[in-house]
């Protein structure tokens, strides 16, 4: 029989879909699951791809149906599991053959799995997806880390099977053992971003404009035609279109406001706090969905603090949606801006030279946060060559200058009608505090030095130097 | 020769600060420094206090100088330097003897070291001790981690020299292994918050009100009177007043605006997020301190952006006075419900069983964040039992439902007029998201749903559900 090409462990939804698409694009691929019954339904039902898909029914039968070096790609749930697959693995596997992590690992892991393998002969390869079901189907944004040779020898099945903008593939080898995952979480870092801001604008729609999900879809929609298009914003459209089978109401209006999350958020806020990078409007995201969670305490607060009286947001219409999707647009900016300044400070930290134009290009279509908007900054950072911070490209200080009025009007607007706006108000003051070149800390160093003698700088001097507090000390 | 009480090694500013209080309470002390000068030169300026130091030339004579059971503090650099310490020591000690590391050691490191010894006979204190240079000296907030029993042997001398309010000892254990360092790391972290918002209500009276230092200090010594009432807002005011000896100037004037940090900040944002609570005041205003230090961006930044033209804030002076003062301490409130509601989370998760009403007792003086604030928690923490949000206890309810409207109103004037004020606008969002009981995740989760299936809760009905996207899915 025909050797396969790669091999695929863990037929889950991701990595089925995963397995179809790599077969749909012709190339042969040897699955195997824990489960053998999966297995057997998973073929069943591949239809006219069957033939590509090599059924196997132990990791043993798997190597065996591969082609040396063989590359396998595990899509098992992240932690433990992934640790004892690579110990089965490894007793089947021999020299050069790749074993590849398509999980969301914490890149940590990933830099452990990769120096715990070498000088094994194999060698290991840990790879971001992005794009949910339907992006491992039909497309996904591939994040890749490892050695150069192992991505060469799964590049071409790798771009095969990623999206495509305009003809180029989202799939890139973007550095060492973690890089990565690292992005991968980072992605997801800023995906949280970007939904929290889509969520609080939707909160003035709802509870400021006192508009109906009805109303607010094609503001969205409409919004989609232009500098925010993406696939975030034209999702947002849809679902407030979308109508309850059960109730006949708006979907959107049914659905507990209680959001969950599954740690690449938190990871990516631990990360920037390590490196010291500021990530303030991924932290207002993570601990959005945090609060969300905490139901009951809120209802118990809203019994004791009064249901809000939103002052209604006054002001001509038009004008205000022309400021809501201008703040938005800031808002955005200022989340991206965080979201590669945390991973140029983790190229750095462990030398990985993360190229940022391309990770801005593979992040273009396939992942959840491809926009138009990505390809603005792939051109900017193209420029650039992705030094510095994305606030202080030409392109972005123009369209920066053009929204940042309107993001500071709607955080103003809302935080006087109570709606919250964590992430929308974290990406203001970090851009004014960016934009700012005397701050207020010269009183914070003031403070620490009269308190614990930390010393201070002066502008008219180089040096520590000590204040006049001598004995009014406390 | 009669023994010593106790034994300390280091004597740096905090540890010869220290070991004079023992001293001057009456305890006799035992004190050891790797270079033997510093020994030498510390006795020598011990004045009246010398007849009740005991120089020791080495780990031995030191051993031998205490009365067993044997305290010995340790006071040296955090990190190595104290697994380095107790190693050497520990050859030296023998059964029920007490190492404590006073420093600001991360928890982490505490419950390993207390891990590791035991089982040897010895045990092992982590003690927080805030207050600075002053508050070693003459009576500092200690905060205890370890064995009651071996916090017992010590508590006398502790007592003594801690501060006190109104008689009573700024001193207590917390809990076991390393509840004492985890308290006061979020103490620092509350300390960064309350720092942060008094630096950028002072950026308002400087850039939005154009008031010069000596015009600002009156506002925040009037403030000392009130509400706000605390060791902060004292210094603060004292900082505004202050010449430079060289120029004549206010010394606020020539301090440059970057500040350091030592990592307790950092790691109060770290475990917050470990723990899954929300802690945005703070990590605010770690990025507050990050972003100063970029002082060449900003200046960049503001070259790009242009110089800010601050819209200067209008109004009545004495209302917009007001409104300032309140929404500091509106900010105030919500920055320390979330310290306090780390350190909940914190003792759920390890079990510490931290008692609540002593950490707000033992932080009302001696610490850098002594306030009268402090007491007024201690009181709502004493009827409640330290459980539940501290913006639930009735008495913040009454003092937010007043503060808040300022601090809403601060926020908006600030965002209109450029002002950076990270901390304070995520004080509000977290207020305003936590008293919201239908906030807008209910998009997020819709929007999950949409792109990873992955469910969402009904308001309706028991049970995980999918939403009508179907094929639309992208």
């Amino acid at each position: 029989m025909e050797k396969a090409e790669i091999g695929l462990i863990g037929l889950g939804t991701m990595g089925s879909n995963l397995a179809l698409n790599i077969a749909e694009k012709g190339h042969r691929i040897a699955v195997f699951n824990r489960t053998a019954s999966k297995t057997d339904a998973f073929v069943e039902n591949a239809g006219a791809l069957k033939g590509r898909i090599v059924p196997c029914k132990s990791l043993a039968e798997l190597a065996d149906a591969i082609r040396p070096p063989r590359p396998v790609i595990i899509m098992v749930l992240a932690g433990k599991p992934v640790d004892e697959q690579i110990a089965a693995l490894r007793d089947e596997l021999s020299a050069n053959d790749i074993i590849i992590d398509a999980g969301n690992a914490n890149f940590h892991d990933t830099v452990r799995r990769f120096t715990e393998l070498q000088g094994s002969g194999l060698t290991f390869i840990g790879m971001g997806v992005s794009g949910g079901e339907e992006g491992a189907r039909h497309g996904p944004s591939i994040m890749v880390g490892g050695t150069q040779e192992s991505w060469t020898r799964v590049e071409d099945v790798l771009t095969a099977i990623s999206a495509k903008y305009k003809g180029e593939p989202c799939a890139a080898w973007l550095g060492p053992d973690g890089a990565g995952h690292f992005v991968k979480t980072i992605h997801n870092g800023i995906e949280y971003a970007d939904m929290q801001m889509i969520a609080e604008i939707y909160g003035i729609l709802r509870d400021g404009l006192a508009m109906a999900p009805k109303e607010i879809a094609p503001v969205f929609a409409g919004w989609n035609e232009g500098r925010l298009n993406s696939y975030l914003i034209e999702i947002t459209a849809k679902v407030l279109e979308a109508d309850d089978a059960e109730t006949g109401k708006p979907v959107v209006d049914i659905i507990l406001d209680r959001a969950g999350q599954k740690g690449t958020g938190k990871w990516s806020v631990i990360e920037a706090q390590q490196l010291g990078i500021p990530a303030t409007a991924i932290e207002a995201a993570v601990a959005a969905r945090v609060l969300s969670s905490f139901k009951a305490e809120r209802l118990a607060a809203e019994k004791a603090y009064g249901t809000l009286e939103v002052e209604r947001i006054s002001g001509a219409k038009d004008a205000l949606l022309k400021d809501l999707e201008l703040a938005l647009f800031a808002g955005k900016i200022a989340a991206y801006a965080q979201g590669f300044a945390v991973m140029e400070g983790a190229s750095k930290e462990f030398g990985w030279n993360l190229p940022m134009p391309t990770i801005a290009r593979i992040w273009r279509a396939g992942c959840i946060i491809r926009s138009q908007f990505l390809d603005t900054i792939a051109e900017a950072f193209g420029k650039s060559g992705g030094k510095g911070n994305l606030l202080m490209a030409p392109a972005f200080i123009t369209m920066m200058k053009e929204a940042h009025p309107s993001l500071r009007r709607i955080v103003a607007r809302a935080a006087e009608a109570g709606l919250p706006v964590p992430a929308l108000s974290s990406a203001l003051a970090y851009f004014d505090a960016y934009r700012q070149g005397r701050g207020t800390s010269n009183m914070i160093q003031a403070q620490r030095d009269f308190f614990g003698a930390h010393g201070f700088e002066r502008i008219d001097a180089e040096g520590a130097f000590h204040g006049p507090w001598g004995m009014e000390q406390g």
